[in-house]
């Protein structure tokens, strides 16, 4: 990538993106009313099913993956609904932030950052409420780079409640297995610039037949988010709303790509190379910020060495090696560096992104 | 563009676009929180504000017009808020049902298709009313091709009232003159796939400081579409949510290229083409929906010969010459088409569709 002059884009998401799938964003416009939509549209629908293993309806929303969020909660909760928000980083907060500003009554479980969510602790409050309607949690941390067990904590939940599950899964779909109907999960949430090979643009939703239950009685106020509209405009082959169509064309191809490789190929591809990822960082004398058991497919939460200007590192990280990590949000800031490999990603992009670390903290340290 | 076999796309939006702009909405993704972004957003903010005239705070928000619509509403209203909203068409329906959706107490002041408000009406109902709290209304009507007068319909609203002026310029901002600062309106809201030679995908708005006040007050909800997350982020040369890049990349180009021209000849530009489809389609002999006094400058409403199937019209002009038209919407479906005319277009972009309209005509009615 950066022998054509390009950055090795290692951030988690917007995701680097090969020719032909950027040549696809720059395609002409459509009639999104016409019948070439329709077709698209059938397909996607189709496909994405596929992905996440369910029957349940699936939407696509011109936003970010934040608005997939707000999607997923204004659809199902009323103002003084008791929600159970399961914390392990800034995604995780933002989730509960969405909630409170909707009138949810949220209880919030934090979690150490590097730590997945304890299944013991998540049981013993649930246990200790009564009513709730929903649990919200982030699937994949991208800030600590660690992954939430999605199925165990969903048995836990299923065990101990009737809530609805709302899953922020904007940085893991596509990347890691969500089998959204054996593990009864109500809404997922995702977004196009993160495995799905897609500029940003189009986030993407489930919604099962419990979330459109709560819907039917959610006094929340909505319109643009309103999955309702989604599900009226899909029956006759539309959008509500005039789509974000480079995201939707490149989409159309990943999503077919993904069903034609086979989902399991997908997944064992993220497992594989974010393996290679944390082997790397682990040869340069380097920790990982997870917990190893919960270390993400889809990106790597990397220490610094304690004293080291974090903010320069990445800075001459870019400046010397044209490769751009993303560093830490909020108390993480200058604490770790993260590297994205989800979607389009080779062993060389990796490689490359932890020499150019492992350069400049010789050089910084030396 | 039917030569290089690609539609030609006369839709009111999207837009068809030229090849270097679809070479712009390919271009690679880049990081959204670094500096190569904060100076792409810096210009475009600067050059958006000139283009509406206004010292007033500017964003871009990754949603459709509708996201945009949204954000004008639930960052000013409170439920319970009287809100008069002048409706001329299915657009104007539109915002009056999102004021609705977040319990604006909402009167409607209706007029019938094809025509624009009545000023003096307009000066009647909001003697009869106390306390409203905002006037919201679409400037052009796609639906209708009909542009309501914006300057006098401002200046009539701040005699009678002390209401925010809330505007769904989705299809007519930066095609047609909107001097937000000297008709004293609040809140603008446009989206990048109308005039703006985008992809859909970024909306924008403008916010005053009367529209600031309101929202230190308003109680709606809301988290994705609540401008002081924008307005926290600019500060900081980030987007607060990741954005539509495709559209931002070439929505800097045309905001580029639109102050470089100079804003009035943009809007002359518009005002000739929209002249010479208008001749064009009287010359065949066909009546505009449209109150000529009133007709716009991005989009022609065509009346169909009463009888005429309009939808196999629609569908033969496709097949036979590779043009795509608009239909009509709601009550007016298969009674008029419609051309778009904003953004990029040229005069044989628009003989080209009226040859196919009349070319069908003559042999439908033959």
């Amino acid at each position: 990538m950066s022998s054509q002059n390009q950055p090795n884009l290692r951030i988690p998401g917007p995701v680097p993106l090969p020719d032909d799938v950027l040549e696809l964003a720059g395609s002409q416009m459509i009639n999104h009313r016409g019948p070439e939509y329709a077709d698209m549209l059938d397909r996607m629908t189709k496909n994405l099913k596929t992905v996440f293993m369910t029957k349940n309806d699936a939407y696509f929303i011109t936003s970010s993956g934040t608005g997939a969020m707000e999607t997923a909660i204004v659809n199902t909760i009323s103002p003084g609904d008791k929600v159970l928000s399961i914390i392990i980083g800034v995604f995780g907060e933002r989730f509960a932030e969405i909630a409170e500003a909707y009138g949810g009554d949220v209880t919030t479980l934090n979690f150490d950052l590097g730590q997945a969510a304890d299944l013991d602790k998540v049981r013993e409050t649930l246990k200790g409420m009564n009513d709730v309607k929903a649990v919200i949690f982030t699937h994949n941390e991208s800030s600590t780079g660690v992954s939430n067990p999605l199925e165990e904590l969903c048995q836990v939940i299923h065990e101990e409640s009737d809530a609805l599950i709302l899953v922020d899964a904007v940085s893991s779909a596509g990347g890691v297995p969500i089998a959204v109907d054996a593990w009864g999960i109500d809404v997922v949430a995702t977004a196009s610039q993160k495995s799905w090979i897609s500029p940003p643009g189009i986030s993407m939703v489930t919604f099962s037949d419990k979330a459109w239950k709560a819907h039917a009685t959610s006094t929340s106020p909505k319109y643009y988010l309103d999955v309702q509209q989604y599900e009226d405009y899909l029956k006759i082959g539309q959008p509500p709303f005039t789509p974000c169509l480079p995201a939707m064309f490149t989409l159309e191809v990943a999503l077919q790509s993904m069903v034609d490789e086979g989902i399991e190929n997908v997944f064992a591809r993220h497992h594989e190379i974010a393996q290679h990822t944390r082997d790397g960082a682990k040869a340069l004398g380097l920790d990982l910020l997870p917990d190893p058991q919960y270390a993400s497919n889809t990106v790597t939460a990397i220490r610094l060495p304690e004293g080291l200007d974090g903010k320069a590192f990445l800075s001459e990280v870019n400046k010397n090696y044209n490769v751009v990590l993303g560093g830490g949000q909020k108390s993480l800031v200058g604490k770790i560096f993260r590297v994205g490999h989800m979607g389009w990603v080779e062993t060389d992009h990796i490689d490359e992104a932890l020499k150019a670390a492992e350069e400049t903290l010789k050089a910084m340290t030396s």
